[in-house]
């Protein structure tokens, strides 16, 4: 297993995603775009969702600069390289966000055109295709990146700080990306809907309504930047999570690894496995996009779903064969499958909270109101907490019993896996849902609506399933990261002749940690709802404005201007990112430094705790409102139909849902994952206070 | 501090409190009550509110008897006393139920009539004095019933199971009248609001309304009967818990206590203190009461708010000046000072959510619909967790650094110092509530409506701050309840030779336990909300059922027929307190005794994590959506007047926070109260699994 060459198979199979990606890049964008009406508004939606990134990337170029010089000065020796990877972790985010934008904004329109001109098969190949970029670059990138710091420095001192400040720099992207992406979204979902359905009654993506381009863009700087920059994260934090344990962990707790294995043999192993295991994922996961390719004549559902639980499965069996070929214990077999196997369950729990029986009844109570349909909403979404925490809680155990505090960062490591092949599938959502826009808006007939409409709701689908993904593998690498950071502290100390830190549960520096952590996430629920609400408003403001001043704009004979809309929103959302942003990437340099080491790993766990419940909460119940109302719409309530005063209570359910689901319940997840990376990095500096 | 006469002391302030209570009690009911209608109205009231509090009590005996029995077998030789005590416990809480609302609702129709024919002053003055009944009733039988035990078994081995037994008595009843009241306050105003107001067109409080004696029924069984239990509760448990942290605790931590003690007295009279230390409370809190009633002619809000936060400082300035004559360190007078001065800070900041600039942003929010009304209060209650918890955490630090473990305890008792007071000015809140529902319903004139309404405003503001007391006083005595619990499991693990458990907080157990508990919180939030939507859906059925088939009903000439709906609001309440009753008693027993004391550890603390922060956001945001209402129908939203759509906006929002802030919220608040009672009752069975 230290084989160098070994070593040289992450940076491989990176480079080999990313020329894959090119590929369908290249595929995408030559497929025939349309009519001039359908590019007019696919270039308004990309040039705005690339315009947004831009903007977005200025401010992160502010924010990185700063951090890469307070890393310079806090890391000493190591101050260069720290600066360095975290640079390169917020690099490779921010490209693999640019890439996966532009296929994606191609990729919409002419999704469209294929369903007007040639087959669903042939838009729903497209479809994937654009999301598959997505997929394969943060895959590929985060392998990449990992792969080559780990070859340069594996033999250095600094590795340590040099992977955690990569995963820092991910993290830190993500961070912003989802938030302000989240902002976005639902600021101009929320703004064009009260704006246009509420206060002039005019359809939902209708032309003549100035924030519907906005919409569009929101649901690609929301659903594709936002979420490919999370599960970029996700990825990278559970890797180094594993590999910072397996650096400090006592040699005993990994005699189960490899039998008869040296010491120094076995530490490297432990070390290299998480990124080996990772590369395998990605290799595995290449091939399932090829095939899901050949299987598109099959119903769409079908193939995504399969897609999202085969990858996973097919690494299970692979290590199960192959390892103990190679000497290593089928403990991490175990390992792996407890995640790749709950993250399954996870994602199915989710469809049943967000598609079955449970909408069903937010839908009945649509009947009596919309404080009803509010009141079951918010019941349903607190009772889709208990399996799959439960479900995290079994995989933990699992793992646990099969490799200590290792096996639960690679079980992590198993159940992203597949993250190439999750990204696609999620990035498909809002191509399709975008594709649907586009024939709306371009008056595309009844046909084509039905194919859009197709891909659309199986779109639906596979982001509730996406989320409860990304939910759990945030609260399994939350743990990971939370034990390497205990650790990390733990060594440093010892290093410096002083005794372990007491995480004793009853001491007051834990408890009141905890205290603190529960704080957080509310807070940053409660500045990310605030903002949307902030931001929609400025948007409804400049949406009324056009619809007075523009002659003739609500009788359909002038254009509005959705560039300002886009503007605006975009504005709003990188003011509104801040505050959030910033408590998560203080919260635990403040506590660190001022209470010290035992009040921080209090501090995550309490964060953990409430962390993880409130966004798998926030998350399904709005899926479930947003959902129910689909539901009402399309006849699920006989005698109500859409404009009945049972939708209309459907329709102020999934409003309260939008920044429930997209953007505070995100952010709530990827503040816990922040807080813990930041913890990993700054752990040798508080370590003695 | 050892010498026998001083363990009668809290018999003799229990019994005086008693005392004075039955003289207000005949005081109360002496007063004249009105005219026939008034009569008829309240008899309907104060028989309905009893039906409920007898059909509860024969639930709650079957409860009784079998978890008696259960301890009988459970505890082998100390069987039947943890029984009588459990019993006792659960009793005297019945007792105190009974009388307050009793009182209660004979004082709500006497208040309405000295508003019609005496003065606002006495008017006042009644409604004070049957909310003093339940103050005195809460306070007095806790510590007679405390006091009583102690001295019968403070030299027996049994005293600890004795005494937690009697806790878990308390607890449970606690449980159910909190979350049965809650549901069945909640079930009726939502139901009566949607089958009057939102079906009919007809006002609140509109005597054809058949579901509007139900409604004030609820005040009571909710307000009164449920909050009464639930501080009385508290109160039993804080002191529980810091005598079982005296018990246990390494006697060096108790060395600041009383320098140069000998260990057999240190330990004495640490055991005998927070019991001593509340006594001094009651007798502070009675000359309060009776300062308070001279006061009548003043404000009722600057008497009301006084009156809350008096006791504590003259308790701490006490303290002060006594302490140091018997030779106890300040480190006390600290340690009770850091729970007073936070439980009146938390009163503040809660009265802040809930009754300035927050509710005006709710308000504003209701202009464009009831989503941003619903989106506004939720992100101001998740803003709302904050100050308060760090508030508890700032106290629990201050008295951790002057006493230890033992500190905190005694901040806890600090804070509920002036439990009879705080019960006081909450059961003046439904009386106060009541007066003017009966004022509505007989059609008595503007003026008598002018005065009980200005009564009844301020109920409004003191039952936020005494709500905020409850989750503040709750938290602490959590954290004080949860160190006991950690103590006795190592008590008992030391006697028989084991070595302490380890609460590393990294431990898998301890972190699987953390993720479990932070399910509970949401199960109950669940089970309580989905259970007011079932059982407001059956009332909304029997109100409709009577508007159709009683002949003359909506034509004002037919009576209505309210018993059949406080029939059904009872029973359903009964049965749907069940489901979320069990989930908090038997999941630290499940727990316990399946994945043992670390893990149980790790349960406590991720249910206090969630369950503090999700019982303050639930309370503020409802306590803010309510207030925002009350603001628009007040004129706040100049041109939006009751019945414009932004007052029907922000209908809705209150609809969403009743079952928020007086059923899910307290149910919350008070499961992990029962969670931690309960573990600590059990740890001596499951110490050693």
């Amino acid at each position: 297993m230290t084989n160098p060459s070994l070593f040289f198979m992450p940076i491989i199979a990176g480079v080999i995603g990313l020329i894959i990606a090119l590929f369908l890049y290249f595929r995408v964008k030559a497929q025939p775009a349309g009519n001039e009406t359908m590019n007019r508004i696919a270039t308004y939606i990309r040039e705005g969702s690339m315009a947004f990134l831009v903007r977005e990337y200025k401010v992160l170029a502010v924010y990185t600069v700063v951090v890469a010089v307070a890393l310079f000065f806090a890391f000493g020796e190591q101050g260069l390289t720290a600066a360095f990877s975290f640079i390169l972790g917020a690099f490779l985010s921010l490209l693999a966000g640019f890439f996966g934008m532009k296929a994606a904004t191609f990729a919409n329109v002419r999704t469209t055109q294929a369903a007007a001109e040639k087959s669903r098969a042939e838009a729903l190949l497209i479809a994937l295709d654009g999301g598959a970029v997505m997929g394969l670059c943060v895959a590929g990138l985060g392998l990449l990146g990992l792969g080559v710091l780990y070859c340069i420095f594996r033999e250095s001192e600094a590795v340590g700080t040099v992977l955690h400040s990569f995963a820092v720099g991910a993290s830190s992207i993500a961070l912003f990306a989802r938030i302000g992406g989240g902002i976005y979204t639902k600021a101009a979902d929320v703004g064009a809907d009260i704006a246009g359905k509420v206060i002039e009654g005019i359809p939902e993506d209708d032309p003549r309504n100035p924030g519907v381009i906005a919409d569009n863009v929101g649901d690609n700087v929301g659903d594709v930047a936002g979420m490919g920059a999370d599960i970029y994260e996700s990825m990278v934090a559970a890797i180094v999570a594993a590999m910072a344990i397996a650096f400090t962990i006592p040699l005993q707790s990994l005699r189960n690894l490899i039998p008869y294995s040296d010491d120094l043999a076995l530490r490297a192993t432990a070390v290299a496995l998480p990124l080996l295991l990772s590369t395998l994922g990605l290799v595995i996961s290449i091939i399932v996009i090829f095939i899901t390719r050949l299987l598109k004549n099959y119903s769409p559902a079908a193939v995504l779903r399969s897609a999202l639980i085969i990858p996973p499965i097919i690494l299970t069996l692979v290590c199960a064969v192959a390892l103990p070929l190679v000497g290593i214990s089928q403990g991490v077999t175990v390992a792996l499958a407890s995640g790749a196997i709950a993250g399954a369950f996870i994602g199915l729990i989710t469809e049943y909270y967000t598609a079955w029986k449970p909408i069903r009844l937010v839908a009945e109570a649509s009947l009596t109101g919309p404080a009803t349909n509010v009141i079951r909403g918010l019941a349903i979404g607190m009772e889709s907490v208990a399996i799959p925490t439960l479900i995290v809680v079994i995989a933990a155990y699992v793992a646990d019993q099969a490799l200590g505090l290792y096996g639960i960062a690679l079980s992590a490591v198993g159940m992203l896996a597949g993250t190439a092949v999750v990204m696609t599938v999620d990035a498909y959502g809002p191509i399709a849902d975008n594709a649907g826009g586009i024939s709306e808006m371009s008056g595309l007939g009844k046909d084509v609506r039905a194919i859009t409409d197709e891909l659309d709701a199986v779109g639906n689908t596979t982001a509730a399933i996406g989320k409860g993904f990304a939910i759990g593998s945030a609260i399994l690498t939350v743990v990971a990261l939370f034990s390497a950071f205990n650790m990390e502290v733990n060594h440093v100390r010892e290093l410096k002749g002083l005794e372990k830190m007491s995480l004793d549960l009853t001491s007051s520096g834990v408890l009141i940690g905890i205290l603190i952590g529960a704080i957080l996430p509310f807070l940053v629920g409660s500045t990310t709802m605030t903002a949307v609400g902030r931001a929609a408003g400025k948007i409804v403001d400049e949406i009324g404005r056009q619809f007075k001043e523009i002659p003739g704009l609500l009788q359909g004979k002038a254009e509005p201007e959705p560039a300002r809309i886009v503007d605006i929103a975009t504005r709003a959302a990188l003011l509104e990112m801040i505050l959030p942003g910033l408590i998560a990437v203080l919260s635990p340099i403040l506590v660190g430094f001022i209470l010290g080491p035992v009040a921080l790993a209090g501090t995550l766990a309490g964060a953990l705790a409430v962390g993880a419940t409130m966004s798998l909460f926030m998350a399904n119940a709005g899926g479930a409102w947003d959902n129910a109302k689909k539901f009402i719409e399309k006849g699920g309530l006989p005698g109500h139909p859409k404009g009945s005063d049972a939708h209309k209570a459907a329709v102020v359910g999934d409003t309260v849902g939008d920044p429930f689901k997209d953007t505070s319940g995100p952010g709530v997840s990827i503040l816990i994952k922040v807080m813990s990376v930041v913890s990993l990095l700054i752990a040798p500096l508080v370590a003695t206070l």
